[in-house]
Order: C-alpha cells, then structure tokens, then sequence
C-alpha cells in the first residue's frame, strides 16, 4: 500500500469518526475538498479519494454543484436494556446446542452464527510469500519444538505493539498460546479449582461458559448494561458477598454486546479486585477491531500489581488458520508457563515466525486499518436491514468494534426454535440461550457480521425477519 | 530413495533383527553374502550393502576369507525389576522439577533430559517444499479456521495407516489435535471429573502426572515391569477395590521403561477394562518406533466397543515443530470433539495438508524405516556406555522401541542431585523422582537417546558415571 493509500484513509477515518460521534449530522455539509485539503495539508487528489470511499460506505453523498452531504440514515432500532441474571452461581451446561452452531458453519450457509472473519480482508499473499522464505530460511522451525513460552521473535513483537496500548509488556512477560481460547483456558487453570466461582458479564461469549463447565468451575452472571459494560456495583456487591476466584471480562468490543468500557471504569475495576486480590482475566480479542479514532486501552493498561492476566490473538486480524494467541498472565506468569506446557506443549514455530516478520514489517496496522472500515460497515449494513426487516420492537446493540451484534427480540421469541427454522433456510445464527449458564436471553439473537455485505446477505436477514414474524 | 536402497535396508533389518532375538549368537556366522542373496532373490550388491552397514552398526565384523560374523559385544548392565508403587492413590506435586529439566534444553547441554527427537533425520527438504506448495495452492489454508474434527485429508491419512496396525479406523473417527499431550488432555477431560482416580504405570512420563494434577485427579500408580508392562494381576486387584475412572498405559515402547507388551497382554488389559467399564486411554506415541520386525499391535486393535481412546502423534517421527497429533475416542468422541473445540478451536489447517501429502505419497514409511534404525543405534551406544562407565550395580532397562533408557543406579544415589551437578558439566537427564507422584525412583535416571552418538556424547556419559561414582 502507497503512503498515499494510508493518507486519504486516515482522513476518511476522521471524517467517518465525526459522523459516528454526532459531531457532523445527517443533512449537514461536510468540510469542502478545498477547506479539508489545506487544513490537513493532503492534495485534493487525496481528498476527493477519501469522500469517495465515505459515499461508496453510504455515509455521505454528493448534491451536484452544492458539495459532500452527511446522508439522512433510518435510524436503527432502539437498544436493549441492562440484563438481569440470576445472583446464584451455577454449573454451565450449553455443550449440544453449541455444536449445532459450530455444525452449522458450512459453505453453503449463510452465516450469522460464526465469530469468525471470512477470508476476504485476509493478507494472504503476504503470508504466502513469507511462509516459503522462511520455511526455506529457518528449516529448524519445521523439525524443532519450541517449548513455552514460545518464539522470542514474536514474543517481542508483541511487546513492542503493546506501547500502542498503554502496556509496556516485555518478551518475557508473554507466552505464546493456540489462539485467545487456550490463554483463557491456562489462566482459568492456573487461578481457580474445581468448585470455585468465576465471576462473568452477563450475556457473555459461550466458549467463556465452555471452559467453566469443562473445569467443574461454577459461573456467576453480573449485570452487564449493553453500552456501558459490567455493571461494578453488582460486581462489588458479589465480591463483599461470595467467594471468588476470579473475573473473566472483555472490556472492549465485548462478545456479544459490543460495548467498550470507559478508561474509568476499568480503571475502578481493576483497582476493585486488584484491593480483593482477585485476579481479572481480560479477554481483548477484539480489542484491535475498535471503530473509534484511536486503540482503547485494555484495562491491563491499568493494572500496578500484577493482577491482570492479558489475553488476546492474531485470529480475528490477520491469519485465522494459524491459531496464534498469547497471554501476558502477570504474577502467575509461572504457572501459566507450566500449564501451557502441560496443555500442549508448545506451537508450530514456523507460523510464529511468519507472524513476527508481518508485525515487525508494519503490515498489521494497514491490516487493521483496513480491517476496521470493512467490519463497521457490515455491522452498520446488518443494523439498518435488521431495523428494516425485523418486527417492531426488536433491539440493537451499538458496538463499539468488532463485527457482532446482540439483538433482542420481542418477548415470546424462541431462539433455538429459529436457529433450527433458520438452519433449513441455510442461514446460521448464535441463540440467545448459549450465552448465558441460565436459561436467560431466550428471545435474544447473536449475528456475526464476517460475511461481505451482499444481497445474498440482505436476503437472509430478510427471511429471519419472516421467520421471526411468524413466531409472533 | 531408490527401490535397492530400500532393499538392503530390509536385509539388514532382518538380519539386525535375528541378532537381538538371539536367532544369531555372537560370535556365529552370518549366512554367506551368495546364500542369502539366493535366498532372498536380490543381488549380491545388495546383501553387501546390507553387511556394510550392519559393520557399521558394529553388529557384525568381517574376517578375512571367512565371511562375516556376529560381534562379541560387552553384555549391557543387568535390567531393573518390577517397581512396587505405593498402593493408595495421591495427589501430584512435580511441577517446579518438570520446568527445571525443560529449562535444561540448550544447545550447548548435551540433552539426554529431553524426549524430543533431534533435527538431523528429519525430511527437512521434503517439509519445505510441501509447505510452499501447499501455501501457494490453498490460499484459504492460511485465512480460515478448521474447526474440529480437523482437516479431512489427513484424518483420511491417519484412517489408511491405522489398517497397518490393525485399527480399521475411519476418517470420522478421528480428531487432530495439537500433539500426543493435547489428545491426553482432551480424553482425561471427557471421562474423569475432580476428585476421581485415574491408574497408570509406575514409573509413567511425567507429562500424565502432571495432566492429572492441573485437573485435580489422583494418581494411582500399578506396579509395571520393565519389560513386560503394567501388572494385570495388581491393576485387577486395584480395580475391584477401587473407583477407578480410567486407566492410561503405553503398550507400546513405554515411556521411560521401553518395554512394549505382548499382544495377549493388551487384548487381557482390553478385555478387563471393557468388562468393567472402565475406558483404556492409550498413549502410542513411540508406537511408530519399534525395533523389531512389525509395527506392534496397540491395545486399541482390540477394542470391540468403543472402550479405548488411541493418542497418537507425528511429533516424534516427522515433524516435530508442527505439533500435530491425533486421537481415535471411541465410543467418547462427541465429548472429545466438543473437549477440543473448548481447550483450543482447532489446528493450523497448512500443516494438517502438509502432512497428509507427505502420508499420501508414502515418504512417512521410508521416513520410519530410517529413523528405527537410527534410534536403535543411539539406544544400543548409549547402552554400551552407560555399562563401561557407570559403577557395579547399575540396571539398565532393554526397550523395544523409541529413543528412551531407564537406569537404576544403585541405591542410595540421589537423581535429583546428579541432575544439578551434570547441569553444572552442561549435561541433562530426567531424574527418576519425575516418574512417580510418589517420592519413588529417588536412584533412577531417565535417558533420552535422540542426540546422534558421538565422541561429545560418550563424553558426557563418562562424566556422569564419575558424578555417580562421588555420591556413593
């Protein structure tokens, strides 16, 4: 990509960013070429190629003679409201309906039902040619294993990408993991026994509630609000009132809901368990699909003690086939160390080498940059048409990145029911039920937004909408 | 390599073989180059060939005008006897140890602490030119994730190569996992809670202790010789007196005893367990590394029910840096899928084709005939050494396969001493006290062969025997 390329880009982010934040509204005119070209010190060329690419999105339009418009948008459905589950905690049971789900990921489906990133955006020549060199380059990373914590190389890399977000993370603090799922599963191990309670967001991601239920771990749901996060006066209330031995929270793009916490309330949150001694595993797998002007901080970002267990992945971002995560476990870095060792030895160094070269190349921020318009504009295109077709009454979430939206039905819908109807029509969707160890969110739908936005797509979306009418 | 390279390797593994089954004794003749090229039905080149490196292997010596004969070899040091464990299962506790003999794998260590095959005969050049293929001709390898059971391709592989070792098993009945260890940790997972009790061999690889500790199982460790396996008659006895949720063994090239059991042995084991109830988890990790004439048969060849949950991996044989294994569940293979899907989603799908190419085309045969001899070689050296080097009263075990000694050092030597004074000499060894959730084994060492035998190697182990010479 052109230095040119990254130039209009990140001026279309900025004028795309003002329109989501409300700062320039529907029907009013954007900046003229010439006014933006001078104040940003870019060519007119520049400009013109960045109002292009907001129009192509739908987010502004041209009037002839009169300049660039922000374009009047039906507004989305309204948004659900903070959820309420249960204040017991619970043995998680979810297993069979979660493999229908992951069943229904086939070609010929489509898929609403996978938090996976299709191929499309994916830099696949530049992992081809970079596989080859260095599988001809370093042939002992075919024939040697790297025990943890894995490939220095990319563990550095790493390192040096978390000055981005406000975690001075040394090589040595990180261990190389199979993707985000197998950091959580090793600080889960490493932090709680079979009997204890975790505490969660309520909805929250069902493999979250997988591994519980593997380890004999029981799940206490906290109130979580849709915008906002974790609701941190139901979470103390739980800590003055329960033994716990750890949180589990996605403080940013959160699966399902979409929400990024404020630095605030991270920063109270990790001070809450931090005083309790409690440690907070933090899931930022999504934490680099943010759509807003700059990368939210984790709230490891905060974290004095020790007390926050990172854990984050390349497998939404740049390579989903090759399965590399990493965990940066604080004060447990040992155990966690010993418990990756014990899970699985160790990962393909091959695929960590390729991936050092990629991030050390620069390469991942255009990835990201690019990465990031393409899920906001699939999300914002699922939104309008589930506003369009979908019965009155239906909520929306508002999320803050990634490429998920929760949608609440109205009361009376049946979930699973649907998925099952929705499955003969080949098209996949999450239940509501698998995000949660109760039986809460019934009448709730999780919809990826992975898949290009295409009539095929707008079709689907259009006969859920008859399909859930009809439950009605 | 070429059809006559194959044919003298067969000679000479069949002559080899006659020599350690004593069919041939020292100092007897070996059948003459002309006989046994009439025999045979193949050239006299390639019986000389065949005699070339048998010499080489120093199992048989040329005379002048009189043929070849068997070599008088120094007989090797007595062998262990039966281990007699504690009889009341325990909790695990071998962590801190396990992480210093990893810690001990450094280039400048002469490693007889790792089981890791080394990088010198491996199908290097063969791996890098699949993996630029395969990244070139499947772009969606790269970018996508497989979800469990794996790529198809390979467990139709894996499928083609069970026949060789009587399993009859189907693509289906397959999962890939991320090596042996993984495939372990899944079915330890699908069939035994907290608090349950799991019996396996004394002494076991250390790896197993440690599953079941990270998961809060007992350990209930059944008497085992050396080269007959674990006691049938004890491990009945624990049955009937205990609940035993399952039992894990290494029928074949037992890891650190070598011994691989008899076929009727396994099909007793099988029978006992399938009676009860009770599911047999069977690590046949070196299954691939015999030294004798076929590929032994693992317990799974005589599972009519589904009861047994084969663990396999080609990290020892093929590719070590690509951490790929498989497991054959049996009648727990949705639990095993989903167990999968929990601890880590799924493999790196490049790899997955890579080798099932390298299966398909018949590379993996070749690649096993070379490296039984190979290890059988280091395995007999190291044998040799340890008897001319180490004090009267040493045992040291005969294994049937894989790379691995056990030796029992008289009593009153400290292993775990020896392992920080041979580390201080830039030597490492697995001390006996890691094979056994007991304080058992305090006088044995575990001795990995895989490092190519040397002046360097012969070296260390002479140094080692002073080291144990100063402790008595």
């Amino acid at each position: 990509m052109t230095q040119a390329a990254v130039l209009y880009e990140t001026v279309a982010d900025s004028i795309s960013g003002m329109i989501s934040a409300g700062t320039l509204r529907p029907g009013e005119r954007v900046p003229s070429v010439r006014r933006l070209s001078t104040q940003r010190k870019v060519s007119v060329a520049t400009v013109l190629r960045a109002y292009e690419v907001l129009e192509n999105q739908g987010l502004i339009e041209a009037r002839p003679n009169a300049g660039y418009y922000v374009r009047h948008r039906i507004p989305f459905a309204d948004e659900p409201s903070i959820s309420s589950p249960p204040v017991a905690p619970r043995l998680v049971g979810i297993g069979a309906l979660v493999q229908e789900v992951l069943d229904s990921r086939r070609p010929d489906v489509v898929s609403f039902g996978a938090a996976c990133p299709g191929p499309d955006h994916m830099p696949t020549a530049r992992l081809q040619r970079t596989i080859s060199s260095i599988a001809r380059r370093k042939p002992l990373s075919l024939t040697q294993y790297v025990l943890p914590p894995g490939n220095e190389d990319l563990r550095r890399q790493i390192a040096r990408k978390s000055l981005d977000f406000g975690c001075n993370l040394a090589a040595k603090d990180i261990i190389v993991t199979h993707g985000c799922m197998e950091a959580l599963n090793l600080c889960v191990r490493a932090v709680a026994r079979p009997g204890d309670t975790i505490a969660l967001e309520s909805p929250t991601y069902f493999g979250l509630l997988q591994i519980l239920e593997s380890l004999q771990i029981k799940a206490l749901e906290i109130p979580t609000h849709p915008r906002e996060g974790i609701s941190l006066e139901a979470l103390e209330f739980a800590l003055d009132r329960s033994k716990i031995a750890a949180v589990i929270a996605m403080p940013n793009a959160q699966n399902p809901l979409g929400f990024t916490m404020s630095d605030e309330n991270k920063k109270r949150l990790v001070k809450m368990l931090d005083k309790r001694g409690v440690p907070l595993i933090e899931d930022d797998v999504y934490g680099d699909l943010y759509y807003g002007d700059q990368r939210p901080l984790p709230a490891k970002a905060f974290d004095r003690t020790g007390n926050v267990m990172l854990c984050c992945s390349f497998t939404k971002t740049v390579a989903p086939g090759f399965r590399l995560g990493w965990v940066a476990p604080g004060r447990w870095l040992a155990q966690v160390q010993m418990a990756k060792f014990i899970n699985s030895v160790g990962n393909p160094e091959l695929l960590q080498l390729v991936l050092a070269d990629f991030l050390a190349s620069g390469g991942y921020d255009r990835q990201l940059r690019n990465l990031r318009r393409v899920f906001r504009h699939q999300v914002s295109h699922v939104s309008t048409a589930v506003t369009n077709y979908f019965p009155a009454g239906t909520r929306i979430t508002r999320p803050a990145g990634g490429f998920i939206l929760w949608v609440e039905l109205p009361e009376g819908c049946d979930s699973e029911e649907l998925f099952r109807q929705a499955l003969r029509n080949k098209i996949s969707l999450g239940p509501g039920t698998l995000f949660s160890a109760t039986d809460r969110y019934r009448n709730c739908i999780r919809m990826g937004c992975a898949e290009p936005w295409s009539p095929r797509v707008e079709q689907a979306i259009a006969k859920l909408g008859e399909l859930i009418k009809k439950q009605l």
